[in-house]
């Protein structure tokens, strides 16, 4: 068998959801690349999709740094975060993972309730960057334990939110419900010079039959019956965010990416003028990240991307329909590596993406194969690579008799 | 991306034990290569292993009839078993599978003791073929329940095994320790001018560290202890066969074969002459199964070969080692497709199988995998092909590049 292709392979994966971050799963993949294939030049570049990892993927990127900082969590308690100073062309950048301070894996199974969670520990990031004299901050949303409307990252930040007899609500989604004016005056003071990019899922809209609280509600952890008090409580707060907010013109229930993490896009793109922008323009942007996917995807004979499960949720602008967007556009084919391939998995062909493959080896419990998913994706990677092998050469071999044929016929 | 190889694609596995077997394993990936490929021509090939299956196989094959028997089953109770009357070019053979009258799958999982059951059924079913005026007898072995050296299937067809009083011993691979003599006096008369070869996985020996007692005696239920006694009970038995047989010459203890079904081997070949035989060779000798497998690997541009387990056992004379032995000599590439990529799968590899692909899309209990078998081998197959597919698409973008990248270095 032909061992010779191809020459130059991409990793552009994901992480994988409570198993391996974006970087181990590059690493994986290539790893299999090269068992399979030893002479490929492979080239890894974990994609940063806002969520878990976003921040240390760019910070490593661009040469920067983690900034540790002690923030509220999303029930309270405090928990250990940190925003990216990066470094190289985009010093003076930060970056902040809300995930770090406000993340679904950060609130305990046992009180996985999104009418009580919090944001503000995501304000307190975005005002310690400002404190460092950091004028840029781009806000990665993605994997959030919260759906308090972005309430608790604008009281961090200076914001009151206040019924209407004027006192102030409690931190949680649910007391939006009673919510009357949003009082800015007391902003953190360096806001009014700086730029804040909300790097989102532009899927996401903050209410109605496909507002955060219906779609994401019952994932965090709501009731069918707290997933509709949640849902009136940030129609209420989409109204005050209208009135009382900074962004005229910006549609708060319905505008692309007000529901991101939770609402936090309408609260902060309302509350203090943040600008919500789709996450892979921002975060694959070279000028901010150093990380130029489309020059190494068109330098790519193969590019192979991966995500925890392929479903009918991946063509809503998951990693891999980003990457294979991208590749379709350099003509470059595209392998789809995933720990789980579910319902819808094939649909993923419409946007580009050739061939799909599963790192499932025998039946096994899904404990199983997270805690092994390391090993799992390196074989299941070696597997892939020897399948395209094995077509190149099943397509040398019809070629040759196709020839044959025509020239026993032609004789 | 190309869609256009391969153009003819063989089918040729096993069946999936306790799953699908072979002809539903065939058609299920048919239907999944087509639906990756709707112009391929596609040959359906399921391959007789001489276990569960084979008779069916061969009679479909072959144009013939499957003849039902009601003989003893492997724990002495009726079963309903048959043979198969072949047809075609192959008019007067008869295949009797042992699998259907003492396969392990007729042992119920709480009386499965090697040591207790018995091959009488296969006799019988030997016995039925001969008085319908059958006089070449092809015998498959595979997937037995039994381990009695063959005194059961013997005495069905009217040898008398004795111990050291002349007493008969009772059915039962145990009984043998007491084995004293073989009287072969009153056999049934038309064995005398009949041809019977027994389709064998030779790499089977009856005694010693590999013989059958202690590495399958577990699978079939024997005890540590269960299996020390089965093996001095087969070392005794072997001794009488050979004193007392009718294979002179034949290793009873270690030659080839001799351990196939529990040492039915070596019971038929030393009992009554039956010739061993290395069971592709016959069961894929066109004039005896009318499966011309060369000649459809020859015209073929892949083939697919399939198990319900890849794994050590694999090279061991499985199908897919067989097809890809037989492919290999044409310089066919193969793929293998499996419901379980077990220890040591990539070895198969090194027995020319390109690569190998599982069936299994997210974690899942084996019952699951099982019960739904014949979707998930739909689906893998038509995952595999678009891997194929993707990797003719790779190679010609390398190797356009390739030129471009010298055309570039020469100008």
């Amino acid at each position: 068998m032909a061992l010779k292709v191809p020459h130059r392979v991409l990793v552009a994966p994901s992480g994988f959801k409570e198993s391996l971050d974006a970087r181990s799963v590059a690493a994986a993949i290539g790893a299999g690349v090269r068992r399979a294939l030893p002479c490929a030049a492979v080239d890894l570049v974990p994609v940063p999709d806002g969520g878990e990892g976003t921040a240390e993927i760019l910070a490593e990127a661009t040469g920067g740094t983690l900034v540790p900082v002690t923030v509220t969590g999303p029930v309270g308690e405090p928990v250990r975060a940190s925003w990216a100073r990066l470094g190289g062309v985009t010093r003076g950048t930060a970056v902040v993972e809300m995930a770090s301070a406000a993340g679904l894996r950060l609130v305990p199974t046992d009180r996985r309730d999104p009418g009580a969670t919090t944001t503000r520990g995501v304000g307190e990031l975005v005002a310690a960057a400002l404190d460092d004299g950091i004028r840029r901050i781009v806000i990665g949303c993605g994997d959030s334990g919260t759906s308090d409307g972005g309430a608790g990252a604008l009281r961090a930040l200076g914001a009151r939110i206040l019924d209407a007899d004027s006192h102030e609500l409690p931190d949680g989604g649910r007391h939006l419900a009673r919510a009357a004016r949003l009082d800015l005056d007391d902003l953190h003071p360096a806001l009014a010079d700086t730029e804040i990019v909300l790097a989102c899922n532009v899927h996401n809209v903050l209410c109605g039959p496909t507002g955060v609280a219906r779609v994401f509600g019952p994932q965090k952890g709501a009731t069918p019956a707290q997933v509709e008090e949640l849902s009136a409580a940030l129609e209420r707060w989409a109204k005050v965010l209208e009135r009382d907010g900074r962004a005229h013109g910006l549609d708060v229930r319905f505008g692309a990416g007000t529901g991101a993490s939770g609402g936090l896009g309408a609260g902060l793109a309302a509350g203090i003028g943040a600008r919500i922008a789709s996450r892979f323009d921002v975060l694959l942007d070279s000028g901010l990240s150093g990380i130029d996917l489309d020059s190494l995807i068109a330098r790519a004979d193969l590019i192979i991307t991966a995500e925890g499960s392929i479903d009918v949720q991946t063509p809503r602008g998951k990693v891999p329909a980003e990457v294979a967007r991208r590749a379709q556009r350099a003509g470059v084919p595209v392998l789809a590596i995933a720990g789980s391939l579910g319902e819808g998995a094939r649909d993923v062909h419409d946007v580009g993406i050739g061939a799909i493959a599963s790192i499932i080896p025998v039946p096994m419990r899904l404990e199983d194969a997270v805690a092994n998913g390391h090993d799992l994706l390196v074989d299941a990677a070696a597997r892939s690579m020897r399948l395209l092998m094995l077509g190149s050469a099943v397509a040398s071999r019809s070629k040759g008799r196709a020839k044959k044929r025509k020239h026993r016929a032609a004789a």
